[in-house]
C-alpha cells in the first residue's frame, strides 16, 4: 500500500472518530443482555442498511444448528435470538473477510456497585464506561468505522466482506455457529475482542454445567435428621477445585500455556437454594464454568468432572444417597489455537495484521494465549478459516465500571482498516 | 367433673369428628404461606361468626407493635397480615382462656418432591397429608371443635375464651404480639402445636439473620484477581457452626435441655448469589436460623454472632476488605420455659391439662423441651400468662408429605374440651 493511501485511511478514521465514539455510546446504551438484544440489533441493522450493505437478519432456529459441531445446549428459548449480517459484495476477486462481533453483554449485576448507571455510557479521562462498552461493542464500532474510513478515501474492499453482529457469544456461541450454518464463509475472520491490541494465538475452551442437589427437608428443630442441600454443595465445590488444580498441572499444559500457572479457571458463578430460613433446605443448584485447554477432549473432560462429583458425593453422608444431578447448560466450547494453524492463509493473515498494527502503532504485534473463549473457535475449528482476535484495551469486562480506552479504539479501527485494505485489496467505489 | 358430663363431652367430640376432619381438609387446602393467608382467614372468620362468636378481624399495623418487647423485624409488608379472633363472653366468672393457633404455613418447596399436591389434602391410613395439616391447622381445628363439643352437651365455658387465628408465627410471631397489643388477655393460653400430645415445658429462642457478601467481580478469565462472593460464604458458615457447637456445650445448657446434646440448631436455610456463570459472582446472601436457650440474652447472642462473622472475615483474604453485612430479618425470639413459671396459676393449668390428658388417654402427660419456638413466648414472657403448648402428633412438618395423625387429633380435641371445662368451668347455654 502506498504511503499516501495509508495516510488517507488513517486520517479518515481520525476524521470520523467523534462519530465512532457517538455510535459506541448509542450502542452501549442498549441493555443487550441475553434475550434483550433486539433493540441493539435493530440499531445495528439500521446502521448497516443506511450504509448500503445488503442486510440479512434472521432468528436462529435451534433445529438448524443442533447437529453441527460446536453446538452448545441452549439456555432459555431463541424467540428473541436474532443475528444481523451486512454483506459487501466486491466487483473484484480479492480475499474475502468476516468481520465478527457479538452484541450480547453479560448481566451488569447490582447497580449500586457501579459509579454511574451501566447503560448510561459516559466518557471520562479518555475512557468510555458502561456494560458492554469494551466487551465488545467497541469492537463492533471498530469493524464498522474501519469500512467507513476506506469508503471515505473513495475505496471499498476488493473481496467480499461480511459484517456480523451475533448474539449468544457469552453463553453458547450459537450465534456465530448460526452464521456458519447460514452459509457465510470467507478466507479469514477478524474479531475485535478487547485484548489490548494483542493478537490472540490460543484460547481455552469452556464447559458450563449446573449441579442440582436435593435434600430431605425437615423443620430445623430436627436438623440432625435432615440434610442440608446448601451445605452439601461445599464438598463438591472443593472437589471441583482439586480437579481444577490437577488440570492446570505443568505437564498437562499445551505450549501456548506452558508459562501460565493457572490458565484454566473454575468459577462458581451462581447459586440458589432453599425456600425458608427455618426449613432445612431441600434443594440447591449451583452453576459452574470450567476451562479446558485447546486439544482437550470435551467428552473426556465432562466424564472426569462427573466422576469427581460422583466420588465426592460418595464421601459425604448425605450425598451418598442423593447423587447430584449434572445438567449441561450453555457453553460446550472447545479450545482453539490459531498458533496451530500452519496454513499459508493463516500466515498471510497474521502477517497482514502485523503490518497494519506496526503502521499504526510503530510497535510489534504482541501475541498471547487467553484464558477465555471467543467465537473464533467456530471459524478456526469448524470452517477451516483462520480467525484473528484483535481488539482494543478494556478493563473490568464482566465487572463493575467496565471501561474501554478511546485512543485504543482509534488505533484498533485504523489497524483494522489497513488490514482490510491489505487482505482484501481495494477497488474504487 | 362428673363422669357422665365427661363421657358426654368425649362423645360429642366423637360425634363431630368427621366434620372436624372435613374442616381440617378445607382449611389445609388454603395455601396460607406468608402473605397469602387471606382466604384461610376468611374461612376462619366465617366459621367463627357462624358459631355465634364475636369476630374481631384486623390488619396488623407495624406502628402499633414495633416498640413492644418481643417484636421482630418485619419481612415484606403487612398489607395482607390479618389476624382473626373469635370471642366467647361468659355470664359467669370462671377463669379465662386464650386458644391460640397460627394460620400461616411455611413454603411447600418443589412440588415434585411431594407424593401428592401439598394443598390437596388427602387421608391415607389414618393420616392427613398436606402442607400445614399438622403445623398447625389440626390445632386450629381441635380448638374450635373442642368448644363445639361443649356446646353440644348444652354448655359453654363459664370464663371468657378468645379463639385466635394468627399470622406470622413462622417468621416473626408478630401476629400473636398484635393480639397482646389489641388487648386480649386471659388467665392461661393453650396452643395446640403438633408435639405429639406432650406438654412443652421449654422452647428455644430463634434468631434469623441474613449475611450479605459483596465481591469484586471480574471476567472468569481473570478469576485470580477477583473474589468470589459465593465461595466467601463457606468459611463464614464454618465459623457459625463452630459457634453452634460452643453454644451447645454441656455447661451452657439450662436444666430443661441438660440431656440434649444439640438443642440449638444452626440452619443455612436459603442462599442466592451471582448473575452469570462466567462472571466471578459479585454478591451472595445467605439466611441463617440460630437457636438460643431460654434465658440467653438476645443482644449478647447477636453480638457474639457478629463477632464470630467479623473474626472469620478477618481470616479471609477477600473478606478482610469486604466485611459481611449482617441484617436481622425475621425472628428475634427469646426462649421461654413454662417450667420456670412457679405461679399458682401455672401449676393449676398444668394440673388441669394433666387430668384432661389422663382422662382421654389413660396415660400420664409427657413433658418435653423442644428445639423450636412457638408463640407461647408472648403470653409467657410479656403477659404473665402461662402458655401450654400441647397438640397432636404430626410428621415432616416443614418437609415433604407433612402429615398429621387423625386419632391423635381426636384425642387432642377431647383433651382440650375437658381442659376448657375444668379451667373455665361450664355454664348452661
Amino acid at each position: 500500500m502506498d504511503d499516501k493511501l495509508q495516510s488517507a485511511i488513517l486520517k479518515a478514521v481520525d476524521d470520523r472518530f467523534d462519530a465512532e465514539v457517538e455510535f459506541l455510546s448509542e450502542l452501549t446504551a442498549h441493555p443487550s443482555t441475553r434475550g434483550n438484544e433486539q433493540s441493539a440489533q435493530d440499531f445495528m441493522a439500521g446502521e448497516l442498511a443506511g450504509r448500503g450493505y445488503e442486510v440479512d437478519r434472521w432468528q436462529i432456529d435451534v433445529a438448524d444448528i443442533r447437529d453441527m459441531p460446536g453446538f452448545s445446549p441452549v439456555i432459555g428459548n431463541y424467540d428473541d435470538a436474532v443475528n444481523v449480517v451486512g454483506a459487501h459484495r466486491a466487483r473484484g476477486s480479492g480475499r474475502s473477510l468476516i468481520l465478527n462481533g457479538h452484541i450480547d453483554v453479560v448481566p451488569e449485576g447490582p447497580h449500586d456497585m457501579w459509579d454511574t448507571p451501566p447503560y448510561q455510557p459516559r466518557v471520562d479521562d479518555g475512557w468510555m464506561y458502561g456494560r458492554g462498552a469494551g466487551d465488545m461493542k467497541a469492537g463492533l464500532a471498530a469493524n464498522l468505522f474501519a469500512l467507513d474510513a476506506l469508503k471515505a478515501t473513495g475505496h471499498q474492499p476488493a473481496g467480499d466482506v461480511f459484517y456480523q453482529s451475533v448474539v449468544e457469544e457469552e453463553c453458547t456461541g450459537n450465534g456465530a455457529l448460526a452464521c456458519l450454518q447460514r452459509g457465510y464463509r470467507a478466507d479469514a475472520a477478524l474479531i475485535p475482542e478487547p485484548f489490548a491490541e494483542s493478537l490472540v494465538m490460543a484460547q481455552v475452551g469452556v464447559i458450563w454445567f449446573q449441579v442440582h442437589l436435593k435434600g430431605l427437608p425437615v423443620h430445623v428443630a430436627y436438623a440432625g435428621t435432615g440434610s442440608n442441600a446448601i451445605e452439601a454443595a461445599v464438598p463438591l465445590i472443593s472437589a471441583l477445585h482439586a480437579l481444577e488444580h490437577r488440570w492446570n498441572a505443568a505437564d498437562r499444559r499445551p505450549a501456548d500455556y506452558a508459562h501460565m500457572d493457572h490458565a484454566l479457571n473454575l468459577n462458581i458463578g451462581k447459586i440458589e437454594g432453599g425456600d425458608w430460613t427455618s426449613s432445612v433446605p431441600a434443594w440447591c443448584v449451583f452453576d459452574v464454568r470450567m476451562g479446558v485447554f485447546p486439544g482437550q477432549d470435551m467428552a473426556k473432560a465432562r466424564a472426569e468432572i462427573e466422576e469427581v462429583l460422583r466420588q465426592a458425593a460418595r464421601d459425604n453422608d448425605f450425598l451418598r444417597n442423593n447423587q447430584p444431578e449434572i445438567v449441561y447448560h450453555g457453553f460446550q466450547a472447545e479450545g482453539y489455537a490459531l498458533s496451530q494453524d500452519k496454513s499459508e492463509t493463516a500466515a498471510r493473515a497474521i502477517g497482514a495484521l502485523e503490518a497494519a498494527h506496526g503502521a499504526v502503532t510503530g510497535g510489534t504485534l504482541d501475541k498471547l494465549a487467553i484464558t477465555a473463549t471467543t467465537d473464533a473457535r467456530f471459524f478456526g475449528l469448524y470452517a477451516d478459516t483462520p480467525a484473528l482476535v484483535y481488539g482494543p484495551r478494556a478493563e473490568a469486562i464482566h465487572g463493575f465500571n467496565e471501561r474501554v480506552e478511546l485512543e485504543s479504539i482509534r488505533r484498533t479501527t485504523q489497524s483494522i482498516a489497513l488490514f482490510i485494505a491489505d487482505w482484501c485489496g481495494l477497488e474504487t467505489l
